[in-house]
């Protein structure tokens, strides 16, 4: 049984929404009942636990994230907490089978992902690098010590991974990579530097990625937080995911030893699995951001009356909603699918490139969207306490990292011709 | 066993197209493969069976209807044994239980269209127009002997059908509707005129709707080429869907007996599930033409070089591509949804605004990035024989038709708001 | 006196239009007069002779021009005595000196580009060629002899010329030019072939583009209707365009003799100047077609009536008509400044990158808006007696010929950034 | 002699830009030449004044404001000493004749609206409220004792305005005002609420638009700060024009002599007075905005190395730098038209909607491809170091205060058909 099903039972109060679910699922009767929050259905195609997952996932995410976002993006500060409590409910690594993981679907991790980013993506960011980015390398290409020594504790939050790819000369082309290993007696020594690395100021464990001297290939190593030669300063006054933590790694001879390597990962194919891992989270999570945007634009446009009617009659309003709520329906069909694929192993047809293009889509039409009803506020939108216009800033992240919104219609353009567009 | 099955079985010669997607499901091993024409592998999701109706479909299409295309769209002239070959492969009514009818699921239903608009969506009005909006409401709303004495007829294509609800003053308004029935000794006289009715010029059956004088209450009633006072002339020069010939109905005194009514259709909810029913099917319709398109413009920017590159290695190319072949893998996600809900029966939570969500995304992006890829052409693109001029002209058609892509937003606002701003 | 000012004074009856216009400006008293058919007064920066030219091109073509053009666009049918009405008021070639012509400003040319293309984008493009493609090298480029024998029958109308440099296998890439001309004994042999050539089927006169055998550079050559080895074949069933005649030329062993050659013409500098005199023209033509497709979706919308109230009263219909509104004005704003430069002489300030700029822009905003209004039509959006459907089409054209509107982008983001993109 | 001339002279150091401009003016001598960021020579329609005011206007923006932004937009905290250099310089109320006001053309008012929103919307939403809202109604309805006493310390930017029009309940809509006025012995007394007031938190004088109790028409009264129940805290934690500060005003029964009555303001049109000079200078102000975007952008690609290129030489990212330049150049010049109608008197054919079409197209343009120019910075968007981030979260208030894009749609919707849409 895993944790997250038992977290479940333990709740004692169920969150409002998941009731009013639950009753709509006994009154349906016949084709009239159009949930406009489910617009086509999709919990229809979600097993029994992948909805108490979900409904578990959004009551901890209303209840004790929702309540911290405004100060931590006001102040950029990182709260500690929050990893080990998402750790006690099992949202960390919860693919991973063991070592404490939970072993859910991938559907539940974009379920869990879609809960968090309703929140805010800096949290969601945050649980994606622990997630996709640390925990699956060291289970995918680790042995079984580094398994054995990290997963448990990563899984329980108790300590704080980050992934180390990109560099200041190389975002959308990692394969121009200048960070270095190099063999050494003992070990390896690592020298560069990584930047935009979520997390990283306050890791425990770095996992970073270097091309090996010996034969041009490259490989990830696991890096400890204070490691001769190691440093992880923070990026400050981003104007975006300011609730999650990034900074630059500079590594200037880091010794490690012989059990840091990451054996079975050889080539930019290890890296681009996490990335992969990561992105179809983010084709989730970015769903829930532009979820959250929609409800709260339509709150606001029932509530606020101009010309003596509210907002929400007006024809301008609802094309915005509408708009937007179908492309939620639209990208969460999408992303489930490939989800689905993704569970069905390796020969059920998952490929990378149906990742780039649910994470293109879906964060491109979140952050597209989100814009279009943060215009619904009227004056409100540059005020924090309505949430739009931080979930904008966030989007537009987004939809940048993990390979840019043109860097997969590049990917994808290969795919359909054939042809390499990226240096042309 | 269903006439579509066994037309399989006879079908001597299979298409190229069918044997090679045999073939990629063969030899599918890991998660490498990608297959661009089906990107989120929709195929996975449908039956054997669909899948071979699919596969007929598309061999009859591509083989019978696709080399009639020219001729027809530039002449405006309708090849009546169109629709008797489309009965004889079952593709007319599929989804009735009966009356010489397939019987195959909403789902088959909608990929019969997709193959049919991936010629024409001249040809899928046609047949939209016998199965959704004649033979369903006949079905739905006839009596035993209307369905005896027409279904089978109509199925076999030996009879063409059309359906009067539009009028030249109420297009999006239906319930402004002008045209009356009135009672007389011997059953009803119909007097009133519609307007942009697909095959009124070549119809052999009228399902008209009209108010009815003595309740005030819209009905169904069956008309029949010949009769006194009813006049049917064609709108010529059309700008679009010139494959399919439309109509006026001009009703003087139209005098009808009792039978000619379909009892159990009272008000405009009967006319309306014949609408949503026709909707559902353009939703698949139109993502066949957008593919067409896509399909035929990749070919072209692999073909034609300049500045001693192929077309299709150019970034502003290929976005244009990918941008388009993704809203086909979601369109489809879509609609296959929504069919599977109607396919689940009254109680599996379908709902008519669902598929005014499918109608109007599916048909506003295959407009969209029709007119994208278009432009792929270069100046080839004024030439019928490049194929997606025409298709461009049509959709626009397919997202004005059956309710415009304005006024599903605002269907759908009504019921993301509760608040109706048809009238405000 | 130039011959269009004196048709003015010859006109009998004076344009509706014109004379509302007068008693506007007659009436105008304070800052709260809008006249939203000239937003944001662009009358105000014409000359008296500038307006007179317009409202004589604007009675003209509403008068004579429009009532063809039905027919001509359904029959695909050139009407020879258009040219000889044309040249008659002095529209043709009208910014030349002498020879007949009436030696207005590059902004009357770009005002009478503006009113005919009010009614049709394949007449203005007739004229375009006669005036920019075929009477603008001829002026520039040719001799005293050339000059006397064709300008003043070109500009009479008498006779028609076209312009022969696209290739089939060169379209946004003339560099790639294939068609020959080889020195003779007693002139030139030109081998090759063009396609997409408006006025060729009908044309007496044919400017064409050869790379020169002797020393690779590319010249202009005068061939004349007739001549062994030339034939323009039409190219038919068009889906746009089709009241201007578009052919192909093939040249086969054409011999001519040495005054056929356009002496001052060396390298590709030459057409493109004839390009960019067009390209200035089509700037101004595409913003009439957009003005004549928001003039009667407007009038539609105010005349429509549904769920009883006007269409004109709906919010989204009013957003589609100001956005394309708002263009008109900008683009028209725009191309009057390029014409002033252009007045203004070489040391103006002048620039080719700038008729890219307002080619692309107004071309791209004619297309895109006239697609938007063309959905106020609803139904009849496919009845070609509604018009708008007709412009949508050409203007798909226009935005592609004369330079595509991704070749423009990349022409001004060489000037931008110093590095071109084209063949990467 | 006004002052921002006298300012010029005194200029010890002109600005790079300046001298490179003037040297480009100098060598211009064919049609070759094009100049990127003026590519339309809106320079060229300017008087040499203007281009002084321009060049003073860059000159101290780029060299006394660029340098404070970074700190000013972390921070939220506002340096009153800018509006003293302001004032020095003769920036504020610019256009007004007399009183210590520069008194220079409307055009001149746009250009330094553009300089200082070059650096941050929020600087300029200062001086556009100090300017547009306070000065301009003090000199159009004050008496000459309020011009006296406020105007001359108003210009030297000794004492700060702020304009209270907005309330919480009445953003688009202002006829439903709620503040009220009362006549009392010796004066008025105002009670009520505004929200959304920039400047206010720290405004020495307050505009203050209120119903008067005894007609019910609205007017205006000049309120100071300290007097006894008028409050105006700070709004924090703003997401967007974190440079200048916003506030609401609480008046809880705000006692005034009788000279505190704006005299002329009479009704609604008295403040939309205001609202159209402040539009118009933000309609050039944006310009700035995304030409700084742009320009940043443009740097960054063309120092950013991927796949062995500079950004700058992919299609996808010339395009978007193409797109946003051409609305640059086309929307400075649709403002400078609107401009010279303006200097043109009463009588010169100025209206009111011409202000919401610059207003909203400019604010559209901008916000649109500002955010498209974002993307190019890759992972650096979410530095505030590279400031577009910055723009873009800033043009979003831009479009939306002072008449929201779809306000002023229906504004011009009205114009167009007649038929009013606000309200439906």
């Amino acid at each position: 049984m895993f944790s997250i099903a038992r977290t479940v039972l333990r709740s004692a109060r169920p969150a409002a929404r998941v009731s009013r679910h639950a009753l709509q699922r006994t009154m349906a009767t016949g084709p009239s009942t159009f949930d406009w929050e489910d617009p086509l259905k999709l919990e229809s195609l979600l097993t029994e636990e992948e909805i108490a997952i979900r409904d578990t996932a959004h009551a901890y995410c209303q209840e004790k994230l929702f309540p911290r976002i405004l100060h931590a993006y006001r102040t950029e500060e990182f709260d500690h907490t929050i990893l080990t409590e998402m750790g006690e409910l099992g949202l960390l690594g919860p693919t991973i089978q063991g070592y404490g993981c939970a072993g859910v679907s991938s559907v539940a991790y974009g379920l869990i992902a879609r809960e968090v980013e309703r929140v805010d993506s800096g949290y969601r960011s945050t649980m994606s690098v622990q997630s996709s980015l640390v925990m699956h390398p060291i289970n995918e290409f680790g042995t079984e010590e580094q398994k054995s020594k990290y997963l448990p504790r990563l899984a329980k939050g108790e300590i704080i991974g980050c992934f180390g790819l990109t560099e200041p000369n190389h975002g959308s082309d990692p394969a121009g990579m200048e960070t270095t290993a190099d063999q050494t007696d003992s070990g390896y020594v690592i020298n560069g530097s990584k930047t935009w690395i979520s997390n990283a100021p306050v890791a425990d464990l770095f996992v970073v990625w270097a091309r090996c001297k010996w034969d041009n290939r490259v490989r990830g190593f696991l890096l400890e937080k204070g490691m001769k030669g190691l440093d992880a300063p923070a990026i400050k006054n981003k104007l975006a995911l300011r609730a999650s933590l990034t900074g630059s790694i500079f590594m200037d001879h880091v010794k490690v030893s012989e059990d840091a390597l990451l054996p079975k990962a050889l080539g930019l194919s290890a890296p681009f699995s996490c990335l992969n891992s990561a992105r179809y989270g983010i084709s989730w999570g970015v769903m829930g951001a532009l979820q959250d945007c929609i409800d709260r634009a339509r709150a606001h446009a029932l509530e606020r009356t101009q010309f003596k009617r509210p907002l929400a009659s007006f024809q301008l309003v609802q094309k915005k909603l509408v708009d937007a709520q179908t492309e939620v329906a639209l990208g969460l069909l999408a992303s489930l699918q490939v989800g689905r694929l993704k569970d069905a192993g390796p020969n059920g047809g998952w490929a990378p490139e149906m990742v780039s293009m649910v994470k293109r889509n879906n964060c491109g039409k979140a952050l597209e969207h989100a814009r279009v009803v943060l215009d619904i506020l009227g004056g409100n939108a540059c005020s924090d306490e309505y949430h739009i216009g931080r979930h904008v800033a966030n989007l537009q992240v987004a939809n940048t990292y993990e390979g840019t919104h043109d860097i997969h219609a590049l990917i994808l353009g290969k795919a359909m011709t054939g042809l390499q567009a990226f240096a042309s």
